[in-house]
């Protein structure tokens, strides 16, 4: 028998994911139902994939199509909005930065709430939040200062944190967008929200 | 309204894939239940990766570890035995034409048996189907004739249906394994057969 705080859900990401963007409407709610927190890990696939040799499925022949046909046939189903950007995939530096600055600075629900913003502007509005202006324009930045943002992002502390949190979730295996790990267990892909629910319902199998 | 036969559901997959040893075990049943035909397509992945630049997850770093640990809880959550082969990925050409030939010469129903026994041996004892002796040795095959069948797998006729197969896969967009297609609709992987069951069962959305 467990006892103690249950532990968090971690949900790493890249805001270039498609997948990410399909599992982002999903996990808070999930979290909620299991009594779990939800750790909002933006990371950079980029580093990943020189691990690991993949690259992003939207670049590779055949794969590109189904992806399209596929997020699109996802986000039907789920009644969200998906305008597909021209320039893929995004350079998610900057939000990732922004992302990683925020909850270091102990503000980690507005962090949250930039993230959807950012994934509602890319993927559910076509836009691409990959400058410092794009990402000061959204809506939820406003109450922050573009000079602050600018200066986050080029600071030494914020560039080592996004690299410790990617070189963190390599080092646990992380390999893909959406990435959930709850208790050592791994779960990769927005179709296996369905497989952790039922994870954390019956405490595995 | 629709009206005539229903479309048949396409099932392609590599002997070599683990996840169409998982979906192997649901299709035919999930084919029943929407009155569907499910025809079975192995095909060489080998000929796919070529052109997408993909290659088999199981030689991937770090895809690798996760490939074993999820398939293990698949088979676990489905019942299903899994011993892992000494070496992976298996040669899956000369099962491929030992099921072609079985189809070329009507006796689809062997092809099948075939194929589930080529599975069980492969992903269930962790043995290597990929000589005509070893597939010769199946249980399926033992009312056939074992230089009949090598005969066949060198014959022109057959190699040149299982070329026409991938061929005609690739032409259709499928670029992995298992990989469904009905009426056009392309679903890729075994965990994607619940959403392949709601398609199916509400004509789509």
């Amino acid at each position: 028998m467990k006892t103690g705080p249950m532990q968090p859900i971690e949900f790493f990401f890249d805001f270039a994911s498609p997948y990410a963007y399909l599992a982002s409407a999903r996990i808070d709610d999930l979290g909620r139902r299991h009594g779990r927190l939800v750790l909002w890990r933006p990371i950079l696939l980029g580093a990943v994939f020189k691990v690991t040799g993949m690259k992003p499925s939207m670049l590779m022949p055949m794969r590109d199509e189904y992806l399209r046909h596929d997020v699109a046939r996802c986000a039907r189903a789920a009644g969200l909005p998906l305008v597909w950007p021209d320039a893929m995939p995004l350079n998610s530096l900057i939000p990732a930065r922004v992302f990683h600055w925020l909850e270091m600075t102990e503000r980690s629900d507005l962090a949250r709430t930039l993230a959807i913003d950012v994934f509602r502007a890319h993927w559910g509005r076509g836009e691409a939040p990959e400058t410092v202006e794009a990402v000061a324009d959204l809506s939820t930045a406003h109450g922050l200062n573009p000079g602050e943002i600018d200066q986050a992002c080029r600071s030494a502390p914020v560039k080592d944190r996004l690299r410790a949190v990617v070189d963190d979730a390599i080092s646990r295996g992380v390999f893909g967008s959406p990435f959930f790990l709850v208790e050592g267990e791994p779960f990769w892909g927005a179709d296996r929200l369905a497989d952790l629910d039922r994870w954390l319902a019956t405490g595995g199998w």
